[in-house]
């Protein structure tokens, strides 16, 4: 598997164009910030550790070509950019978290010259893109000690290669998994509206050779009354102190019946999706996205009528008691969780 | 609204084709049995009681031609065309039973010529639409009693004028309603993968005059938690003698996010869906479909690789313990469903 998420390429970020899959596997280069906001608002590069990627090395972007030599000025240039970037998307923290490590490492950065300091973020915003290599790479060791073999998997949205730089998170266990030489079988829910389990999911899972089998969402309890599913595992996009999770919209279902269904379900998520500033679910802004992405329309036959309000939240909270356990790149954290995330997040 | 799902007309049922809906409301006449089994397999008539009466009518629509004078010969006839239909969908029980009361109506019609058994049975088949537009004005009253002023209310598929002669089961217990005077807010659950939420419910409901805002069928258990959702109400396909009800794939996940969000969840549906030769919802046959509905190609963008496995029942099975309460024609049954079922069939 060769393909990477996001890279740095002549200057520019370049990105899978994640709209186009599963039909065309287009790459992007992207060399100004409006296009990268609109590229994050519009979902060609998704999922929570790769929008921290992007945006950290947006941040990059929108300061590299300052011209002066100001320290001030430079700063003030990184400021806007960053505080730009942040209107995006409000709900994945690493979007957040990536943005804030470059303003760290500027603040850091002190006694040297502009250049200087422009080739101190470049290197921390490559750094972002190593360590989360590295904590999928972590998060797939820990969550493969969970998985037996012949285990059968449901999952949602895509927490994989295409959501974080080259291996995912709930699709980096499974991959992590395969690597020991076990036989998962994955059903991937085909997440509507923006189908990124049928269209994201199911395309980098296949080309890993992995056995998947779509099904529609509302396929999941049916699945699990009949014996079909082993456990669940899902991404995150931000989880509070005491272990709610926001992830997209739908995961909150698929908790409620693994429990109703006693099937185990669990979280995979770097460290740096947590977020302790806030203390549970209901503190997470929950973005709300256009109406036609689920008026949308089929060839043909089926679209519903135009004048039809639609709601549209891209994610909900999964309360911390419906969660066996969170999968992070420092290991398993167990309930009772506001102790034990805590504990997590104090270590590395 | 002067739309009827199915009507009997120039020797032909017609049908509204709710495959083109809602972007055209196309009217079918279909002349020929073979012609009917597609329109059936292919959904363009559908929902319980329409297939109930549409099945009905196939059934003289195959023996209104017989040359014969020969009663055996007409007898031969009636019960290739009953066998024949049987075999176009599995779930829905309405299917069976309109052919049935066709098929007693011809055992019942003894000492008359062909052409009079004839003229019986096409009564036959004319009672049963009455008595389905009958069934679904008494299953809206009892349902509207239910149904509070400003009611904020989930449903699921479409169990509507669409899956009715001209009014509907869960969806008549909201025109009811409406009718009372009371206002109602309905969410409409999309419903994939054949999208009869989006086409078909929020298009009468929308030209009802009823405030329907259409969902994701991910979104439910979210509005749950939100407090945005007064009660959940779904049709069902076949119900057993202890309560479980098969009806569209994913009414069971509803019904299990409404049980952990402490939401009153309702079926409504006429006696005519009870199958009291069906101990539980185990003995219910699901139905699965074509795996092409769920890798679904939206236009320009989305669709899953056309390789990628699906499993895409049509139906699941919600256990009767999640369920407050059915509202029938006779009544609203309540649990101890085993008991109250038998009581409310042995009415009328």
């Amino acid at each position: 598997m060769d393909i990477r998420t996001i890279d740095w390429k002549n200057g520019k970020i370049k990105i899978i164009d994640q709209t186009r899959l599963p039909r065309a596997l287009v790459y992007l280069e992207i060399g100004n910030l409006k296009e990268l906001w609109r590229a994050i608002r519009e979902l060609k590069v998704r999922g929570a550790p790769a929008l921290g990627a992007a945006a950290a090395l947006g941040v990059y972007l929108g300061i590299k070509d300052y011209p002066g030599s100001s320290r001030k000025g430079l700063a003030r240039c990184l400021k806007k950019t960053a505080d730009y970037l942040k209107t995006s998307r409000p709900t994945a923290r690493n979007l957040f978290g990536g943005i804030e490590r470059i303003e760290q490492a500027a603040a850091r950065a002190k006694d040297i010259t502009v250049p200087e300091i422009k080739k101190e973020l470049f290197k921390e915003a490559l750094r972002i893109i190593e360590d989360d290599r590295a904590a999928c790479r972590a998060i797939g060791r820990y969550g493969a000690a969970l998985i037996k073999n012949k285990s059968r998997v449901l999952t949602i949205c895509n927490a994989g290669i295409l959501a974080t730089i080259d291996y995912g998170t709930a699709l980096g266990v499974i991959y992590a998994a395969k690597e020991k030489g076990r036989e998962v079988k994955v059903f991937a829910s085909e997440t509507r509206p923006l189908l990124q389990g049928a269209r994201l999911s199911t395309w980098e899972l296949y080309r890993k050779g992995v056995d998947v089998t779509l099904i529609a969402d509302n396929t999941a309890a049916k699945l699990m009354a009949d014996g079909e599913i082993d456990m669940v595992i899902a991404g995150a996009d931000r989880i509070a102190l005491n272990g709610d999770t926001a992830n997209k919209v739908g995961t909150a279902n698929l908790a409620i019946a693994a429990a109703y269904h006693k099937v185990p379900f669990y979280i995979a998520s770097p460290k740096t999706t947590f977020d302790l500033s806030i203390k549970d679910g209901s503190g997470i802004r929950i973005e709300m996205r256009p109406e036609d992405e689920v008026r949308g329309i089929f060839p043909g036959t089926a679209a519903a009528p135009r004048k039809v309000k639609v709601l549209n939240p891209a994610f909900d909270i999964t309360p911390h008691r419906l969660i066996r356990g969170i999968i992070t790149d420092y290991g398993i954290v167990r309930p009772p969780y506001r102790d034990n995330i805590a504990g997590v997040l104090g270590k590395g």
